[in-house]
């Protein structure tokens, strides 16, 4: 197994899980929060604010800043500046050989730069993320999950489109996508290293 | 392996050729021409009628006509009838076991109707499609090949999100998705075969 593997995910389908098992079964780095802490390094930002970068971004925000631009939001704006340290921190990361990625458009960043990757996403019906997001947080209201469930995929699904102009979720942007509400975790791990094997 | 599998696929990105080595490797019976031939039976329309129901219809064709009879179309139109009928015999076929079934919105067609399935989409590169339908077609003009693809993804994604109401090669859509071009045909069928297991 020679492969860099990414994964992106929908919030609450288990993707970091799934993710470090197919790191452990394969012996290979898993690089999640590594990606926020060497961006922190190179890039002067506090951890808060890298870490809150792609996931607290909402649509109108967004757009908003969009608007008040008046042209596409430039490298200088914190956001690109981010992305651009976090783009080469991952660029670092699979140079140094066979390694799981998470988010952050790997997917996208590897494939531009010629690297050779399995990418996958992972995605799972409201009912599995809500009960997944409400084990780890203990929310234990309907509506209170589902607003989060939104938010959350409001942010990741901007965050992908704006950097890599393309539809988050759509098929043709993956070699591999799974339900892992329907097929379980295990089953997924299962299938990834299988797609994964030489 | 007590499944139904629907198989939705790109214009030629090998759905056919692995749904029909999965049904080989599971002992089940593979549905495409079938459906054709039961829905000529049922239906009364000629076998040419039928076979080019789905994959004819461009997108402007489509259009045109919902402008034109200016309402929803309506079930007595040649293609909601054909879709009818073409329903029924899918229901039929699931009904009486596991089986692979191949395109015509199957997968909507029995999650509706609370049929437990296992849902694939099939897709490959422009690259690898073209390639594939040029030894299936002879076709050697990289235009007319280019065409050719355009063409038929735009009549089955017209079909699809008419009858479904979704969006055809969105992952969510899907238990498992697929890169046939990338994965190659073999580790396809055993990807399915694994997913479908118990």
């Amino acid at each position: 197994m020679n492969k860099i593997i990414t994964i992106s995910r929908e919030y609450g389908a288990g993707g970091h899980s799934i993710g470090r098992q197919v790191a452990e079964q394969l012996g290979i780095p898993f690089y999640d929060r590594d990606i926020v802490r060497e961006t922190v390094k190179a890039s002067g930002f506090d951890m808060d604010t890298v870490e809150h970068d792609q996931e607290d971004v909402s649509r109108a925000d967004f757009l908003l800043k969009s608007i008040c631009s008046l042209s596409a939001p430039s490298y200088n704006d914190t956001q690109d500046a981010i992305h651009e340290v976090q783009r080469a921190v991952i660029l670092q990361f699979a140079k140094a050989g066979p390694c799981v990625i998470l988010g952050r458009c790997a997917d996208d960043i590897l494939r531009r730069a010629g690297v050779e990757c399995l990418n996958v996403f992972i995605h799972a019906s409201d009912v599995h993320r809500a009960a997944r997001v409400s084990e780890l947080t203990g929310c234990t209201s309907a509506a209170e999950l589902q607003k989060m469930l939104a938010k959350k995929d409001g942010s990741r699904h901007t965050y992908y489109t704006h950097y890599t102009g393309k539809r988050w979720g759509d098929s043709r942007n993956y070699h591999l996508t799974l339900d892992s509400g329907a097929l379980g975790y295990a089953r997924c791990v299962q299938l990834i290293v299988a797609a994964a094997a030489d």
